[in-house]
C-alpha cells in the first residue's frame, strides 16, 4: 500500500463543511472522494486532519489516503485539479511515509478569522470575512488573550457533546488590526467543535467592553458555554495550516 | 447649486458596467443615482470619471455631482451604503468646489490587472483575476511596456468607433510578479475603450513569445486593431484610483 498526502485550498461558503455526510452530498471530503476514486480506478477514503463546519474555508487543510496502486503524484495532482470544481484545489500532493495519518499525526494547526470594522463591509473581502461594525478595543482583547493561551479545559467554548477530552493547548493568539480590518491568529495542538469561532466571538465581546478581559479567566474556569460569548460566523474563519512537526 | 463628489468601490461582476443604459437597471451608476435621488429628495444624476466595462471592478471610481440642497456629508454616506447593495460601496462622500466634475477634472488614472498564472486558479480570487495558467517571460513584457509609455495614437488598442481624438500619455506601465501572480499597473492621462485590456492581452502574448517585445513599436504605428493582441476579460480589471492633481 502506498500513502498519500494532499494539501488542499477551498471556498467553503457553498458546502456543508469538510466532513462526509448522509444526506448530502456538497461536502469537500465527498467531492475529493469521488473524483480522487476515479482517477485511482479504486474506491479511495480520505482523512483529513479535521472537519471544518459548513462554510468554513482553508488556506491549507490536509488530508491522507492509502492506495494500492503508485500514483504519479503531480499528474493525479493536476488530474484532480481539472476535474474539481473552481472552489477546491489541491496545492500539493506527495507521497508520505507509511503511517501517516492527516487527522492522526497531527501536532498543531493554525487558524485565522477575519473581521471587517468598517461602516459597510468591503466589497472584496465580503464573502470572506465578518462584518462587526463596532468600535473595539485591541488592548483589551489582547489583555483577554493571555488568559486563554496555555492548557486548559475548553468545555465553556465548544459546542460538541459527549466529548471525552475537552483539554487543549493554545500556544498563541495574535490579534492585528490593519486600518479596519482585525486578524486573529490561533496556534494550537488542536480545537473543539466551535471553538475558534466561540474564542472570537468572547474576544470580539471583550472588544466592545461587553465581556471584561479578566472576566475570561472566570469563563474559561466555569465550564459553562452559556457564559462564553457567540459564536462568529463560518464565513469569517480559515483553516490555514496544519502542522506535522513543532513549529520552529 | 453645491457640488459634491464620491469616491465608489465596486465589484463589477453581476453588472452591465459603470454607465447609464437602455434596456437594463443594473449598471453602477444608475443603483446608485436612484438612491441618492431618494435620500436628496430631487433627480440627481452624477458624473463618473468615465466609464469601466460591464464585469469591470474599481477600488477608487470618482462621481460628481449638483444638488440644491446642502447636504450632510457623513450622514448621506452612511445612508446611501445602508441602502446601496452589498457589492457597492461609498468609501468617501465631500463637498466639491464649485465647477468639479470628476470626469472633465481628472488629470490621470490609474488602472490595476490581475493574472493568476496558476495550473488552477487560486479559489479566493477566481472572480477577480484572469486565470492565464502559461509560462510568461516577464522580462520580454516590461521590455515591450517601455515603447507603449509616452504620448501615442493608440489606435491600435481600442475597440472604440469614431473617436475624434485617439492620442493619449501613458506615464507609467508597472509589471509585477508574485510568486504566480501578475499585476499590471498603468497610469495614464486617460485610456480609450478597452485600451487596458488589450494592452494587457498584448502583452501577455509578449509574454508568452506569440508576439516580439519590439513588434509592440509596429503595432502601435500601424493604427490597425488586428494587430494587437486580444481583450484581456473584464473581471481581472480594476479601477484603482483617479487623479485631480498631477501625481507627485
Amino acid at each position: 500500500m502506498y500513502t498519500y498526502r494532499m494539501r488542499i485550498a477551498y471556498d467553503g461558503t457553498r458546502y456543508r463543511g469538510w466532513q462526509k455526510q448522509k444526506n448530502t452530498d456538497q461536502t469537500i471530503q465527498m467531492i475529493i472522494e469521488k473524483e480522487l476514486s476515479h482517477l485511482c480506478e479504486s474506491s479511495v477514503v480520505i482523512s483529513g486532519s479535521g472537519r471544518t463546519d459548513s462554510g468554513v474555508h482553508a488556506f491549507g487543510q490536509e488530508a491522507s489516503f492509502r492506495v494500492k496502486k503508485e500514483l504519479e503524484t503531480e499528474r493525479v495532482r493536476k488530474e484532480l485539479n481539472k476535474k474539481l470544481p473552481d472552489d477546491i484545489r489541491v496545492l500539493a500532493f506527495t507521497e508520505a511515509p507509511e503511517g501517516f495519518h492527516a487527522r492522526k499525526s497531527a501536532v498543531g494547526k493554525c487558524y485565522e478569522y477575519y473581521v471587517d470594522l468598517q461602516d459597510k463591509a468591503d466589497v472584496f473581502s465580503r464573502r470572506y470575512s465578518y462584518h462587526f461594525p463596532r468600535k473595539i478595543d485591541v488592548a483589551a482583547m489582547r489583555e483577554a488573550a493571555e488568559y486563554l493561551k496555555g492548557i486548559h479545559d475548553f468545555s465553556s467554548f465548544t459546542d460538541g457533546k459527549d466529548i471525552d477530552d475537552t483539554v487543549r493547548t493554545i500556544e498563541e493568539i495574535q490579534i492585528q488590526k490593519e486600518k479596519e480590518r482585525l486578524i486573529l491568529t490561533f496556534y494550537g495542538d488542536g480545537f473543539l467543535y466551535h471553538m475558534v469561532r466561540i474564542l472570537t466571538g468572547t474576544l470580539l465581546c471583550v472588544g466592545t467592553g461587553q465581556i471584561a478581559p479578566e472576566k475570561v479567566k472566570e469563563i474559561l474556569l466555569s465550564k459553562d458555554r452559556r457564559q462564553a460569548g457567540f459564536p462568529a460566523p463560518a464565513k469569517g474563519l480559515f483553516l490555514k495550516e496544519v502542522y506535522y512537526e513543532e513549529r520552529g
